[in-house]
């Protein structure tokens, strides 16, 4: 097992009916800036829930916060935090109306010309406003970490810091039914590539982020295509919640070498062609692991007799099933597993990998030696 | 699922090596109370460590905190506390360090009469000082909770506060080579009984939290034997520590129902007979699964299949099947699994059903139906 940190600040609240307890985690002389998205926080009954249990305190709106939310955006909100001296942000929503709020956070208290180098330069944030949630599409995690992407014309740049951990985050598996099936099934697939990319690499020692992320897959393959049937099953819906948050709190890959490179790549994808990330992830992720079977060749055979109960055959036909096996789950949960089905033809291979190597994404993966040429292999294989 | 919160604060600092960077964690204008046990922190070098480490600090020192701390003790400490003006307590050692450490750390703020009053009264704390720890014996998990028990006279009361999180908890696996083979086993079978108490009830849906559970279980009985044969092997020491650390840092008990007779039942052997705390729990927990077989039956299945792997056999075969594999891991953690090999007789239990009856403990169980009729039962199959 390798040396590790931890600490995880976030309070959890989870379970139907926890979103009337909001005040208690918010003091009541606090200016609460309540931020959203495109509205559909008004449709599914989430934004009246937060108001009426906010009725005491002083509350103003800003919505708007886009998916891969942009940096001229929260500039704005960072304009009215300051206007209006709020000292409290709640973000009702999914990944990107928290991690806009986690970069607004970040931004009202710099002090330095532009906010931007926060991101650009990663420059070391001293202090943050505090930071509440109330999650409305299990998938990203962002409801306790600290990470947070801000996109700015064709850039789009990661941070973290444990200073905008949310203080708290309320999980309410009901506000999920109203979900499209589509961000429901993306939800599950991104939850399932982040613990997977903290697992699949090679083994460690470190038995318990093996069983406890062995346990989140299982779980979520389990869940996954049965939601898709029963949305309205609470337990289904509660599971996919934790899990998706368990998948990225920052537990299970502390101790443990993490790949990350099926992310990498899948943002190209998107920023290319804007392919849903969830979407990115199911294609790219079944080509890495065959790409790097033999690197990867101990953890496949883990994952092929621990998750999907392969104990049958050579080891070669134990790692095949595997892959094959997540292959049909993304197919279950109704996303591509190539390209082509995506309509992206090799034709495109050299554009993705010039965006790669602009954004020096030439030394991905556990070890670091997943290049541009390995990357074209990757490709390839993902046609 | 059931609702719930969770809520857990403590940095851990994982890894050989760590106690360097104790310094970094405790702000250099404190001063800080560095409290242990027995001295055997002297004789592995941690106090060396801890004090080369806080060579810039104003360090006082209490020792002899004793297993199962007393309250006379404790009160000690809280004096020297307040006379010293003392601001951070480290506390470095096992369970009973660290839970003493605890008490102190809320008594010195107590404001009524009589500190004992928390205990007894359960009176509910406002403030506590800052607390951090070195941990020296893997097995209670109070380094990353806020339960603490307290002895005074024949009472021995628990109280749980969120103020008393550590703000750290420094672990080592190599300050865990030289414990006993006594304390390594013992602490073991503490760990996992830990997680029983919060597993092996009935099923509620909550898919994640058994997978985690039984993460743990499976870690346990793998590691717990071979650590007896190679006590200074790394991966194996790093691998107990983590998972005991697990096993009762709240988390995978959250939203599931929680037994915790096998624990009170056993309170009652230790304080009758000064029976280890662990040896009481090996004696107990089989008679407690086979006398409440029925009512545990869906998950003792499960635990049989997915823990045990025993996947032959009628349901009542795999049930007794498991149940022989948990004492038989017990015993080759070289605990007794009977009462009569502690020379313990069934003359003796109607005192232990009057000490139950004394101490409030007639409503045992995740469903509280474990009376003391049923303890009776419970203790004759452990005979």
């Amino acid at each position: 097992m390798q040396n590790f940190e931890f600490h995880n600040t976030t309070k959890i609240l989870f379970g139907e009916g926890k979103i009337e307890t909001l005040a208690n985690e918010i003091p009541k002389d606090k200016k609460v800036l309540l931020a959203y998205g495109g509205g559909s926080i008004k449709k599914n009954g989430v934004y009246d829930q937060a108001m009426t249990a906010l009725k005491d305190h002083k509350v103003i709106e800003f919505s708007g916060i886009e998916p891969n939310p942009h940096y001229d955006t929260l500039m704005k909100a960072v304009e009215l935090v300051k206007n209006e001296n709020v000292d409290f942000i709640l973000a009702v929503g999914g990944g990107s109306v928290i991690d806009g709020c986690k970069f607004i956070s970040a931004a009202v208290h710099y002090e330095g010309d532009e906010p931007w180098h926060i991101m650009e330069k990663q420059e070391k944030i001293e202090s943050a406003l505090p930071l509440g949630t109330i999650l409305t599409l299990p998938a990203t995690g962002s409801e306790s970490n600290g990470n947070f992407v801000v996109t700015r014309g064709n850039e789009k740049m990661g941070y973290s810091s444990q200073l905008v951990f949310p203080q708290f985050s309320i999980l309410d598996p009901t506000v999920t039914y109203s979900l499209p099936e589509k961000q429901t099934a993306n939800g599950v697939v991104d939850a399932f590539v982040h613990v997977m990319e903290q697992y699949l690499t090679h083994p460690v020692q470190a038995r318990v982020q093996d069983r406890f992320a062995e346990g989140l897959l299982q779980t979520l393959t389990e869940v996954g295509p049965q939601i898709l049937k029963t949305p309205e099953d609470y337990d289904l819906r509660a599971n996919i919640m934790w899990s998706a948050t368990l998948a990225l709190n920052t537990l299970i890959g502390k101790g443990v070498p993490q790949d990350w490179a099926t992310h990498m790549i899948g943002h190209e994808l998107t920023g290319l062609f804007g392919m849903d990330h969830a979407q990115t992830l199911a294609i790219v992720l079944p080509a890495v692991l065959k790409e790097r079977h033999e690197k990867k060749h101990d953890k496949l055979i883990q994952y092929a007799e621990r998750v999907w109960n392969i104990q049958e055959g050579s080891d070669e036909e134990k790692v095949n099933a595997a892959i094959e096996k997540t292959e049909s789950f993304f197919k279950e949960m109704k996303l591509s597993t190539r390209l082509s089905e995506e309509n992206i033809s090799e034709d495109e291979i050299p554009n993705i990998l010039k965006q790669l190597e602009k954004h020096g994404m030439t030394e991905l993966g556990e070890d670091g030696n997943v290049d541009l040429a390995m990357s074209e292999r990757i490709l390839r294989r993902a046609l």
